[in-house]
């Protein structure tokens, strides 16, 4: 790791990360000199830290398995307890390419020439024992810093030496460390319940989503269950907007390329888009306005593109008719499909895909309405959050960089007007944020919403964006109180972002067991016999009469199982209806992961439920 | 009219239309008779009867304006008056074109000739008073059958001869005619409604959608208040298949290629398709099945369409996994939305559109469930109908022509059964139906919804369609009770036709005046005076806590203008409040085109207001 960036990125960090760094760092040259103790001919790549411990390539004489493992880690150990020091040497280039040779480390000659060849002239190499590698650092300075209880010798995989398939094939021996053995039973544990809770594993046990390779990769097919989240995600989106002063509207999947010469996707957002659709324009009317780039000359020809957002079409319908001060905000709302062409090795179930469903809207507005909105978009934010006991999500203030004039438009006035409304929007909101410097769109500053993963992966999963390049561009008026056209604003915002990664988020989130205003299978009736099953399907069509997703379970097998397969189904709710129940006109409610029971009138379980699901409230164990 | 397939089908007519056939035709005669009156140098083109009177085409020297047409139907009652009769003669071809060269009319000799040249040995003429015609007839024995007061000049346009643009515009009189004043009064009372209740007249005045030609034509930009009218059909719906066990789906709008070769829709249904969005394939894995058709060697590739139904898509659900006759019928439904590609000139508002949602759903049953289902289908299509209180539609049952080989599939046993099945579903349940024999689709018999909009024209708009082709298609299976694989059949329906189309006839049927549950503004509260809107604000948060689109005139009019303003908008209730409301918490209602205003408490509007839109009951005038 002849790298002086990362040496000056290791020294950035707070003083336990750096530590881990060491740690982790270490760990792989312990790891290598276990390797060499059992097979001195191993041949060494590459073995740096990583995200959450290390690893180290090996050209292997002997092949090591996933039996090996605790073999070696033992070694680890017994080197880890012989307190060797880390020590530094550094060597002109030219000496340290005879050193790794001497070593007899092809790998390593070869990563010492390279760096000969980029202009290095000093290489450093770390010894620790009987172990040298050639290495930038840092480390830690004995072994004896190295708890032997915090690591573990994860997995092993192959991987092409450089990551080039041209170059041969390695063995990557994977570990896991941390600087304390509770934080990596803590990750073990994490690591766990996101395999448990995997929404791809979920989608597939569940009956959520299925993705088919004959209608195409990415473009998902929600099956019933995962439709029911879908709809209850977005009625309470719709409840949300309508009590904010949203208006609906709905548009069609494609438009004419013109349209996207005007937003400025095209050319530049094409990469990304699916491939446009030509027809020969069939009419001899006369088109109205040209496409400023291409095909001009092929005329007359009408060419089709998928949507990859909503914006621009919703622009469209803002200014079909004039508008007045008096009207603004104009909020349009919309869950708009999008598709986008995702590169088809980067599609992963439902967190990158093809085809996306998004809870999209755009305010028009004066400047001066700007800050009351977007506190009030805050405001409901923190309320549909709230509604999921989201907890883990934290707000970044994106801003630009008035250095690169080529990544942000140049009205600096807009810009720290634009910034200023943002941050006095979080402050007077109280909402405790970050700043991403140089993290702004093209058109403005914006509010990410950051969502960390179980594993702690943390990604923009919504957004509310300052936007005064739009209005330009699409010629946005409205008439003033004097009479006069302005420009309004345009904020973009989508808190529930899409179907797609938002639902990807709540099903591990709920590992599942979802609450019962979003489960697909509200209420399942399980009979002790079957002479009860009319008093069953009685009370199930009742719940269905007001909209309840009930059922009875009329499978052929014993009770016990029945209550099993609720439990696997992670079903909110069982009624239990035996032979005092069908007497009383009563049901023992039984919930999901609650042990205790409680048998109660149907009418009081009714108006419960009732309450549980209007109010969206989550049942869970104590 | 030198027809004899006419002369055939006039003879099939029942004897009121043959009498209404004859009349019109007779009246062409009687205008070009009239027009020769005026201008005898006028030259005669066709003059056929049509829906709802008849035309005549002229080559004038004089032009003919509207404003001459008062003075050309006085002319036509005084030759009416003269009690002329009609006599036929016929004429060798050869002495035809003579008498037709003699008589100074060119497009008759032309005419024919072209006969002649078909090998049309005799050719008819008819007389009347002084006016001679080549014809084929029939006509009135004399023109005192004509009631003088069941016709009118109606219209004046240009028409090329025989309707190509190549040749001279000639001058079109259009007139209306019937057999009795009543009927014509009638006729002109429905146009005169149906051009009031245009849906493109009122989708514009009432800003329920827009289209943008940027966008593309055909392609609806559904603004907030046309938006709330899709949401309320669709929760209708959605209210009514989750009744009737059915579940939702959601899939995307694009499938590849291969889907569609499976289904058969490439290639003959291409023409009707957006054209292909070719990608190059970029990842290294080997494509599962091969495209039959085309592109054979232009791997690797994947070639996506837009879908123009969403039967294939929900059959891939379908099969995602196996099935068992217990989950049977399996019923998925979705309001898909769906791309076809029209020829521009055929797109027409809402009507014939390029974008279209369609309020689909599949069911997958065995053959012994079929009889059932479809009579449980049609009770439900009866009760959705019932909820707009719909009359003008009957049902038909469109049967396969044997002889037809080429149109449908050949398993002669399975269309018996099919027939029979929909056949028996209809009378069991009490439908009044007729046949429409050679109407089936290619995979099955259906029941077809025909519906007739104000001016009597009737379309297909519903339809319940009985599978037996895809099922083998798409290899869909069940696993019976004995284990055994067995085939289901696939219903298809869609009650609510597509949005597009079911809205166009929604909004002509209501002229815009929806009742209250589907109306985008359900109330709108005016106030005699300023001071008694904070009163007004309080009610309005009121319902719309409870989802009621309620709102509160704040424009600057005066307190009469803002309830004219109401009435065109076609408000289905304005709350009138004065002092008197606001002290006794009271509310005045007026409702759309009812004179009788109620003041009572508001509380007891509330709950008036509640059951109605819970009950979707429409309040009309007496």
């Amino acid at each position: 790791m002849q790298d002086q960036e990362i040496a000056q990125a290791v020294a950035g960090l707070d003083p336990e990360a750096q530590r881990l760094y060491r740690i982790r760092h270490s760990l792989a040259h312990v790891l290598a000199q276990a390797v060499l103790s059992l097979q001195p001919t191993a041949k060494l790549g590459f073995g740096p830290p990583v995200e959450n411990g290390f690893y180290y390539d090996f050209d292997l004489e002997e092949p090591i398995t996933a039996a090996d493992l605790p073999k070696l880690q033992k070694k680890m150990k017994e080197i880890l307890r012989q307190k060797q020091s880390f020590t530094r040497t550094e060597l002109p280039a030219d000496q340290a390419i005879e050193k790794t040779t001497a070593m007899g480390q092809p790998y390593k000659v070869e990563a010492s020439s390279d760096l000969r060849a980029k202009g290095v002239e000093v290489i450093s190499f770390y010894e620790n024992g009987p172990f040298t590698d050639m290495c930038e650092g840092p480390h830690v300075e004995t072994t004896k810093e190295i708890p032997e209880d915090a690591f573990l010798l994860d997995s092993i995989a192959g991987a092409y030496w450089r990551g080039s398939e041209k170059n041969k094939m390695l063995t990557r021996i994977y570990g896991l460390a941390f600087a304390r053995k509770e934080e990596l039973d803590d990750y073990l544990a994490r690591r766990k319940l996101a395999q448990e809770r995997d929404h791809k594993k979920l989608g597939r046990e569940l009956e959520l989503f299925h993705i088919e390779e004959e209608i195409g990769k990415g473009l998902i097919l929600w099956l019933p269950k995962g439709t029911v989240l879908r709809d209850e995600v977005e009625a309470l989106a719709k409840e949300f907007e309508f009590r904010y002063g949203y208006e609906r509207v709905s548009t069609p999947h494609i438009t004419k390329q013109e349209l996207y010469y005007r937003s400025g996707h095209l050319p530049y957002y094409k990469e990304s888009m699916f491939p446009p659709m030509e027809v020969a324009e069939d009419d001899s009317r006369a088109m109205e306005g040209d496409a400023p780039g291409e095909a001009a000359g092929a005329r007359p020809k009408e060419v089709f593109y998928l949507k990859p957002m909503n914006c621009p079409h919703h622009h469209m319908i803002y200014k079909h008719r004039p508008r007045s001060y008096r009207e603004l905000p104009v909020r349009l709302a919309e869950y708009g499909t999008c598709y986008r062409f995702e590169q088809s090795g980067e599609l992963s179930g439902l967190l990158r895909v093809r085809c996306l469903t998004m809870n999209d809207a755009h305010i028009y507005l004066t400047r001066a309405q700007a800050l009351e909105e977007i506190r009030t978009i805050l405001q409901m934010y923190r309320e549909i959050y709230a509604v999921f006991d989201f907890t883990r999500y934290r707000f970044r203030l994106s801003l630009h960089d008035p250095a690169r004039t080529e990544k942000y438009h140049d009205d600096e006035d807009l810009w720290r007007e634009a910034e200023a409304v943002l941050k006095e929007a979080l402050e007077r909101e109280g909402v405790e944020y970050y700043v991403g410097e140089d993290e702004a769109a093209f058109y403005g500053p914006k509010i990410d919403i950051q969502f960390r993963n179980l594993l702690g992966r943390e990604e923009t999963v919504s957004t509310i964006q300052y936007d005064s390049v739009a209005p330009n561009r699409f010629d946005l008026t409205y008439v003033d109180e004097h009479g006069q056209e302005e420009r309004p604003v345009v904020l973009h915002r989508a808190p529930l972002s899409t179907h797609e990664r938002i639902l990807s988020y709540l099903i591990e989130h709920y590992g599942g067991a979802f609450p019962t205003w979003l489960a697909p299978i509200q209420v399942r009736l399980i009979t002790v016999s079957d002479e009860l099953l009319p008093y069953a399907e009685e009370l199930r069509g009742i719940l269905r009469a007001e909209g309840v997703r009930a059922e009875v379970d009329l499978s052929p097998h014993s009770f016990g199982k029945k209550i099993r397969n609720g439990a696997i189904e992670k079903l909110p709710i069982l009624l239990v209806i035996g032979k005092k129940e069908a007497e009383e006109r009563a049901v023992t409610v039984r919930r999901y992961q609650i042990e205790q029971q409680d048998t109660m009138p149907f009418a009081e379980f009714h108006n419960l439920l009732r309450d549980e699901i209007r109010t969206r409230r989550h049942v869970r164990p104590a």
